[in-house]
């Protein structure tokens, strides 16, 4: 069967390899679309060029080598869902990098009332930007673009900021990176080829909340595949628990994962924590009203009992299962978390448009002695 | 009758000529509001800058070069009209000359809730900005503001980026562009002083849809008087026939043009199609809805029958009347198209800030053989 | 009583002297919240810089260099509540010195709806950016979020772009940098340590209008108290007279300052007067319509009378109280003043980062002889 062929048929159909290699151009990433895209060599490539520029725009100097690398490309921030927090990290990330970037973010002030389809928006923004970042409610759409551009005049390169309740890879990345900051200080200075040791082995992770609809725990379970010997606890009221298609993922992959009611029973083994609100905006009838989500929550009692190395994560925005007490303690880490985002997502793009090396050479020359 | 007491009267209702020349300066254009602003040479002029841009930002060194042009400069995009592609287009070019912009989209959010008139509205934006580009559902707001700042302690040169039904001068000039570059190949290394022979010589063009209303057609009409020896066919719904005004403009320039109701009956003979669509935003009660527009539809059927190197144009957004089979034709240049824009536009702007020289030096020193 | 201690009680209930030391670090600002902040040595230095600033970004070169200065900085503009002017003289005066900024202005789309307290959202902002330029409808809210940020693992300077009915720094800055460049010529090349003479003494200052709730006025009045030997009048509707915290401040400060309710009665004898519109807004029950604001007017006629060197300032947006006819006056200073303010704008975020002195080296070596 020919490529034309394939894509005849619906392309999200295809098995996940296929897709995978899809997305990929010269055997590196093309398009950002799916968690499954990253292998445990990519993650660590990219976590410590995440934390390369992280050192690099220390100072004055760095950042003006940083915003040299990309001035003459332009991105599109495509954000038809709202969001502030991705929007402004992917912006911020662009900053750092000299990228100038645009924005489309309300599609009723947009041409499309006049009658287009969205694919003809996106071919028109393939005219102009040289980097589309995408943040879309229709699960799949960011990748279906990704494929009609590659059949294009002018492929450019899409990034995935969060596709409805599926996939979400970059958050997924600056989780992992924010995990793999805390188990394996001075990140940035391991030599290849590769981490020595495997940083997840014997770590309990524990995921708390609503584990059904949170899409980001579902595409960070993806990228802890890739790694081996963790134990996951999913503690999440039975009417929200973690989904058959990652526990059978899981299962594949050999990780332990194991369902839990209560928080407290596991604390107290936790390397890692990390809590997801109440995604109630995907109720269809108000239905989560009914669950006792206090059961699911974080408070500063807890943390007082558990490990002194602890780390404490939420994708945000958070409500009452993140107790604001806990902001004090050293080990609540969803403030760095967020800033993690910017660098990780600067690195993502830095490694599009194939300046990775450029920053390696310039981190080793300048920043390790 | 002094300056001053001309522009007592409505400056608008003076003749072409002396509009034209209230909206230059040096023997330059100073503002750009109307497409009768262009001659056959500023055209080519244009035209060629355009090119030598696109040439330059082909590499990360031309890129430095253009963005260190307008770095100095501060734009404001006030699109009070709403409008993606326009937008993005001329923000897209202001981000390849380096020149920062801001924008005022949403007069909603803005101080004129206060009771401003948009008059004062414009006086401040002068204070803050070096170039106010200008979109507005208003005919004649863009010109009416030119003369103003004329006027005042702080004139800056104003940008029609589309003003009611009436003027899209650079609308116009992206149009003429595409044309010339479909019509000559190698249009930046043609030299000065003009282009030998006339492009247009000979050539037959088919404009289709809604003439009377949409003003892209209008305009381009403007620019094509400049020219001789072609061919031009409206085909279009009795209903919607283009206006008097332009017809009798062509009949005073010589410029043959005829009407037709069946692309069909014309499509071989042409070597441009420009294809609109049903500007039914404008309706008054719903009557274009009795309109057959399949008759005014451009089908990959009848682009078999078309000639070779058929240039086949459309503003966009589209609906029906253009086939998307089309789309993966070579002969489609509507894609093609909206990235002309950008380019034009942002010769347009170097050449509002008398930069067009550099660009040209630049280009010769580094690009000609 | 530590630090701690006094936080936990209301920050905003303390005395001012220990609110300013609060928003200070190493001696300087290091947030501009209040206009309480700014003694007569810092007006005078800030608004030197402005001048520098604005002579040095006159030629190409000297707009390179501002460029260069906080190319490495990110600065956050939050403005919750609408504003074009305030928001587009920050932005611009980001872009004079090469800071990249990005803007949260709607609520409505960012993940607030998601139920996230706006003080999360203020420390995620803190990750991302290292300025937040604050305008929000709560009094006191960009106060209390500067104490929070002192108290966090990052904080970063707040710029307070208006509060409430409260307070807004920076037009009173700039309203006082108006004055000061109309009544000392050459200001930015007066030597420190100190402006000799006070430029205010002997002057009469008319403030007319909404005196009770325009805040720009109320701002201004807490910079004059620096200065000595002004007369100040209050010319508004007994209904919107200037509220007693400002009069009694002026007393204390030893300012002479007298009510008048005819315009007309004073303004041959003021060196500047400074109009205000009705703040209907603020109406609880259309209370504002019943009064007659044209007594509160400036009109050509009155003008005519008036001192040839008077100082006509305005806020903006104006209604009818200021006459249009007036514009082409050269006394009329409003235009001047919004410009005014992208300068001293400038100035204040150059002054935050530590680039003062780095500008004013740049000056005395360029521009002075």
């Amino acid at each position: 069967m020919s490529t034309t062929e394939m894509l005849q048929t619906d392309p999200l159909a295809q098995p996940t390899a296929y897709r995978v290699a899809q997305l990929s151009r010269d055997d590196r990433l093309f398009h950002i679309i799916l968690a499954q895209q990253f292998d445990s060599e990519l993650i660590e490539t990219l976590c410590r060029l995440a934390e390369m520029i992280r050192n690099i725009a220390d100072t004055k100097r760095g950042n003006q080598f940083l915003r040299s690398l990309l001035a003459h490309k332009r991105a599109m921030l495509y954000f038809i869902q709202p969001s502030t927090r991705t929007f402004l990290s992917f912006s911020a990330a662009c900053q750092i990098l000299g990228i100038p970037y645009n924005e489309v973010r309300n599609p009723s002030t947009s041409s499309e009332i006049k009658g287009e389809t969205e694919e003809d928006t996106v071919h028109v923004l393939s005219q102009y930007f040289d980097l589309i970042i995408m943040r879309h409610p229709m699960e799949g759409f960011a990748e279906r673009m990704a494929y009609k551009l590659n059949a294009s005049l002018r492929p450019i390169p899409i990034i995935n900021g969060g596709s409805g309740k599926d996939q979400h890879p970059t958050q997924a990345m600056l989780d992992i990176y924010t995990l793999l900051r805390s188990f394996e200080p001075r990140l940035a200075d391991r030599v290849r080829p590769m981490l020595s040791g495997n940083p997840f082995h014997g770590r309990t992770i524990a995921f708390v909340g609503d584990l059904k609809r949170g899409r980001t725990v579902r595409s960070l379970c993806y990228l802890l595949c890739r790694y081996s010997g963790m134990r996951l606890v999913f503690v999440s009221p039975p009417e929200l628990r973690m989904g058959e298609d990652i526990t059978e993922y899981l299962d594949r992959h050999g990780i332990h994962h194991e369902e839990c009611d209560d928080l407290n029973a596991v604390i107290r083994d936790c390397d890692a924590v990390y809590m997801t609100r109440l995604q109630d905006e995907h109720d269809k009838a108000g239905e989560s009203k009914a669950i006792d989500y206090y059961k699911y929550s974080l408070t500063l009692e807890m943390v007082e009992r558990a490990k002194p190395d602890l780390v404490i994560m939420h994708p945000l925005p958070r409500r009452a299962e993140l107790d604001v007490r806990i902001d004090d303690d050293p080990r609540a880490k969803y403030w760095a978390q967020v800033r993690n985002g910017m660098w990780m997502r600067a690195a993502m793009i830095a490694y599009i448009f194939h300046t990775d090396a450029t920053i390696i050479d310039h981190y080793q020359t300048h920043y390790t002695t």
